[in-house]
C-alpha cells in the first residue's frame, strides 16, 4: 500500500527541512515506509530525488555490505534510525557512530554515503539522488509556493482594510474631541500605497541579505506552517479525487479527467512505484519516463493536429488549478 | 550580445502572462531579440521552453516555407509581430489572418503551429517547446515565488503590529471616556492568532476554488507586481555579480565562486547560448546538458570522496541565497 501511490501525497505533507551535510546547505523532504523510501533534496537551484523500494534496497545493501545476509526489514529500521534524524534538520543522528557525507557527482547527481554499525559490523549505505522530474518540482514547490503567495497577498489586503477601519474609528474619536493620555500611543493614518512603496524600499533589500546569510534557504517557520496548511488542504482534495478517479477511470473520457492537478501526478507516481516493483529499482530513466508521463497527463491528449476548440464545458473541466 | 547570456536576466524580468491557445490555459514568458527568441510556457504542472538563434530560425523557416528565400531579419520581424501579441495575454494577434494552434506531442513536448501571410504568400512557423531544465524552473518560478512569500509574510507581520498599535490608541480613547458618534465605526480588537485561524478556515478553500475556476493560474496583478519587484531587484544584483565574476573568474577558487545563486544560472545560460551559436540550434539535449551544467555549478565541485568539512569562512561563501 505504501508503494501504491500514497507516497506522492504523504511526501507532499512533509515539511522542507534545512539540512547541512559536508558543508552543503539543502532543504530535504523524506518519506520512509516499511521497506521503501523517497527522498527529495533541493538547494533552490535544482531538485534531486531518490525513491527506492524493497527489492532495490535489498540489492544495494548486498552490493555495499557483502557480509550482510539479513532481509530488508532487518536492517531498514536501522537505516531509518540513523538517517532520519540527519535528514530532518536535527543535525546529529541517534547513532553517534554514524558518518554521513554528501558529494556532487560529475554527472550532476548527488550521492550521500553513510557508514554506521549494525550488530557489531560496519554497515554502509549510499543514496543516489538524480534530478527530479519537473512535474515533481511543480507539485512540491511551485504550486504550493504560488498558493502561499496568493493567501498571503489576500491576508495583506484584508489587514489593510482592517487598518483603514481602525483609522476611521480613531478619527471619529478625535473629531469628538477625544485626547490621548499618552502621546506616544498616537498612530499615523494608514495609506496602503505609501506603506507598500515604503515596505518594498526597506524590506526587499533586507530579505535579500537575510537570504544570503541564513542557510535555511528562506523557508522559515511561518512559511513552513503556511506550506503545511496549503498542502494539507490540497492533499485531502487529491485523496478524494484520486479515489473517485480510481473508481471511474475507465468510464471517463481522457480529456475530462482532472488533468493538470495533483491527482494526475499522484497517479503518475503510483504508476512509477508499480514500475519500481517490476524493475526493482527507480532510476533516472524511470524518473524521466514518469516526467514525460506527467507532462502527457498535464495536457489533454491530442493528435498532431491542432486540438479542436473545446466546448466551454470541456474547457472548464480543463482549466488549471492548484488544488484540482 | 543578445545571445551572450543577457536573455537569462532579460527573460527573468518578463512577467508570466496568461495565454489561451487551442483551449489550453498556460502562462508564458517570451523574449524576442534581433533574430533570436526564448519562450517559456507553464501550466504549473510542467514547464517547457524553446530558445532559438538566428541560424536555427533560418533553417526551420526554410524547412517550413520552401519558397521563402528571405534572410532571417526579413521575416523575423513579421514573426514577432504576429506571435508576440498572442503570447502576451492580449489574445488576437495584430495580423487578423494569423492562425496559431497548440498541441501536446506524444513525447510530452509542446508544439505551436502558426500560419499567417507574408508578402502575399502563406508563412508557416512552428515552436517546438521541450521540458525546461530544472535550473530554469528554479530561477524563473521557485526562487521568485519563495522571495514573494517571504516578503508577503513580513508584510503580514508588520501590518499585524500596526493593528495592535491602533488598538492601543483606540483603547486609550475609550478608557478616557471617548464615545463614537456612529456605532458602526467600532472595531473589534485584533488578535493575530484568532485572525490567522479564521483567515485560513475561510480563505484557503476560497483560494482553492478560485484557482479551479480562473485560467490565470493564480498569477494575479498583485502577484505580478511583486514578482516584478523581486526579479528586478535580483536582476540588478545578478548583473553586478555577473560582471565582477567575468572580471575575476580566473583568480577565484572554484568553491569560493557564488555557486548556488542566480549568477551561476545566468553563466550557465550564457554557456548555452554560446553553444547555440556553435550548434545553430538549442534542442532538448542541449537543455538537458545545460541542466546538468547548472546542477554541476549549483554545488561546489568535489571528488567522489566526501567533501572535507569547509572552514566557516568557506561555508559562509557557500550559503545559498535567492539573490546571490
Amino acid at each position: 500500500m505504501e508503494l501504491s501511490g500514497a507516497p506522492a501525497d504523504v511526501l507532499l505533507q512533509r515539511p522542507w527541512l534545512p539540512v547541512s551535510i559536508s558543508g552543503f546547505q539543502l532543504l530535504a523532504k523524506i518519506w520512509f515506509g516499511d521497506s521503501a523510501y523517497h527522498i527529495l533534496l533541493t538547494d533552490m537551484t535544482s531538485v534531486w530525488e531518490e525513491r527506492m523500494n524493497s527489492d532495490a534496497i535489498q540489492r544495494r545493501s548486498q552490493d555495499l555490505n557483502r557480509r550482510l545476509r539479513a532481509p530488508v526489514k532487518a536492517f531498514f529500521s536501522h537505516l531509518c534510525e540513523v538517517v532520519r534524524p540527519r535528514l530532518s534538520g536535527s543535525g546529529e543522528g541517534a547513532d553517534g557512530e554514524a558518518q554521513i557525507s554528501l558529494t556532487r557527482k560529475e554527472d550532476g547527481n548527488i550521492g550521500m554515503k553513510l557508514k554506521s554499525e549494525l550488530a557489531g559490523l560496519p554497515f554502509y549505505w549510499e543514496f543516489h539522488c538524480t534530478p527530479a522530474p519537473i512535474a515533481l518540482v511543480c507539485l512540491q514547490l511551485v504550486r504550493p509556493l504560488l498558493a502561499m503567495s496568493r493567501l498571503l497577498q489576500q491576508q495583506v489586503e484584508q489587514l489593510g482594510v482592517l487598518l483603514v477601519r481602525k483609522d476611521a474609528e480613531i478619527q471619529d474619536y478625535r473629531e469628538n474631541g477625544a485626547t490621548l493620555s499618552r502621546e506616544r500611543l498616537q498612530t499615523d493614518a494608514f495609506e496602503e500605497q505609501t506603506y507598500r512603496e515604503d515596505f518594498m524600499a526597506k524590506t526587499l533589500p533586507l530579505v535579500c541579505s537575510e537570504q544570503q546569510q541564513q542557510g535555511a534557504l528562506g523557508f522559515g517557520d511561518d512559511l513552513q506552517h503556511l506550506y503545511a496548511s496549503v498542502v494539507a488542504h490540497r492533499g485531502t482534495h487529491a485523496q478524494k479525487r484520486k479515489l473517485s478517479e480510481e473508481r471511474s477511470a475507465e468510464e471517463e473520457e481522457p480529456d475530462l479527467r482532472p488533468s493538470l492537478g495533483v491527482g494526475s501526478v499522484s497517479g503518475e507516481t503510483a504508476h512509477r512505484d508499480r514500475e519500481q516493483n517490476r524493475n526493482g529499482q527507480a532510476d533516472a530513466t524511470g524518473a524521466k519516463m514518469a516526467d514525460r508521463a506527467a507532462i502527457q497527463q498535464s495536457l489533454p491528449v491530442t493528435s498532431e493536429q491542432p486540438a479542436p476548440r473545446p466546448s466551454s464545458k470541456t474547457k472548464k473541466k480543463k482549466v488549471i488549478g492548484l488544488f484540482r
